[in-house]
């Protein structure tokens, strides 16, 4: 069997392929791309066998660019992981902590590491593209008085040693992933889930309680939802897609019963995939 | 009476600044801040008079820290408004287009930009730390070469000229900012609101159909909701904080019943604040 090939967004060493090594195991061929319409595209093209996406994160939010793609493209979530976001100082070997006047990575995560800073004035931020290039720049130059903040597995391709580990703020930072598949079909690596998610996007009529009934289809069969979410559609105000996940195979009885249910109350319906649930 | 001092997160020229001129007028004294903590920290001081603070974005979902803050100050919401994010290729009076070899901004703005650098690969892009900040830069350093991408207001608060207006990839990117008020009172600009909105947060038992239940509180009332999220606490496998807005003032008797009916069936509620409805 071919070595499995996995689209994600960003440099080697994001936390996206960190997702896809929890999603897929250590024999899986990365393939980065800057823009998550890239990953999608080259999935339907064949060009890669998988892709991983982030879909929320704790502190941000969901990404509704991707849910837009997962509706526009046609893919099946094939399963799901929570990543711990965690910030690393890390160096060129052999620089010492005292050395340091200045610290690169990208925005967001410079200022998820505000308190650090805070400690230490003499050290200076400055913005880069990206967590992981940070890293690979700090290397191939060999920069002797500054860091980069980004995960460890950016430490790892890249050589770096982590001179300080979680520097983030907030330690309640997880982003959510999914794994989709193309045409090749790739397996996750976890397979005896007891427990199964399923995903769907939905829109109801714009009449008042039009949620509300499109809810009891999963209340009234006592199945458990973990994501319900509303988005406004600009443009049409008073219309709504909604986000829902709930605990269940989509081959159950009792989920094929809900979403009949559901497709007699919505004006649109579509299930994104089911999938084990994630750690 | 004393001109109200308005914090935000941001440079001079932030969008939260264009958001602070539509709830609140003119005549404000915008005060700029680092972080969000220290925006609500501020208002909780006495150190300024009201906040604006982004809460949620069409393509980057709910701002949950913001949320968090709002749990942990009791401010109330007084306002909202939704303010399109443009994106502006701004340079110094004179330069030219053809004279462009770099673009400054945040990655966040640049990455949303991508089409106008696929266009003219020519020129190259530089991240910066902030949109408004790459303006004030490119001017107070005369730069004839480079640009920086940011809103109007920055254009015009540092003096830019506009030479590309609405580079952004995606027209439907919109943020909804809330104001809130400190000890002394500051009104919304807009008074004769037909429409008025309420938001709340709550947490419901971990049962099934707990969420079903708290929602009938609003459609048993034909209360329309124009928000509803979950989000999942972390280290509490199973619960939820859930975000809730519906189209009401706090003070109905309808709305009052709601409130009364939700407060029976949640473990946690908290109302945020009600308000003319936003444009």
């Amino acid at each position: 069997m071919k070595t499995p090939r996995v689209g994600f967004q960003g440099e080697l060493g994001a936390f996206s392929q960190e997702a896809a090594r929890r999603l897929l195991g250590e024999t899986i061929k990365v393939v980065p791309f800057q823009r998550f319409e890239e990953v999608f595209r080259a999935l339907d093209e064949g060009k890669t066998d998988a892709a991983v996406i982030p879909i929320e994160n704790t502190l941000a939010g969901s990404v509704h660019e991707n849910y837009d793609h997962l509706l526009r493209f046609n893919f099946r979530i094939m399963g799901e992981t929570n990543v711990r976001i965690v910030h690393n100082l890390i160096v060129a070997p052999g620089v010492r902590f005292r050395d340091l006047r200045r610290v690169y990575s990208h925005p967001v995560a410079l200022n998820q590491c505000l308190d650090f800073f805070a400690h230490h004035p003499g050290i200076e931020k400055v913005t880069y593209y990206d967590t992981a290039g940070s890293v690979k720049m700090v290397m191939a130059d060999n920069v002797r008085d500054a860091g980069a903040i980004a995960s460890e597995v950016a430490a790892a391709i890249y050589g770096g040693t982590i001179l300080r580990r979680e520097i983030e703020d907030d330690r309640q930072n997880y982003t959510r992933f999914f794994l989709l598949n193309g045409k090749r079909r790739v397996p996750p690596a976890v397979h005896a889930a007891k427990k199964w998610k399923t995903s769907l996007v939905f829109s109801t009529p714009n009449v008042p309680g039009a949620l509300f009934r499109a809810m009891s289809a999963f209340a009234l069969r006592d199945l458990s939802l973990t994501k319900i979410e509303s988005r406004p559609l600009r443009g049409k105000p008073w219309e709504y897609l909604f986000y829902l996940d709930f605990i269940g195979r989509e081959d159950d009885p009792k989920s094929q019963n809900a979403l009949m249910h559901l497709t007699e109350i919505s004006d649109f319906l579509r299930v994104l995939g089911t999938y084990p649930r994630g750690d």
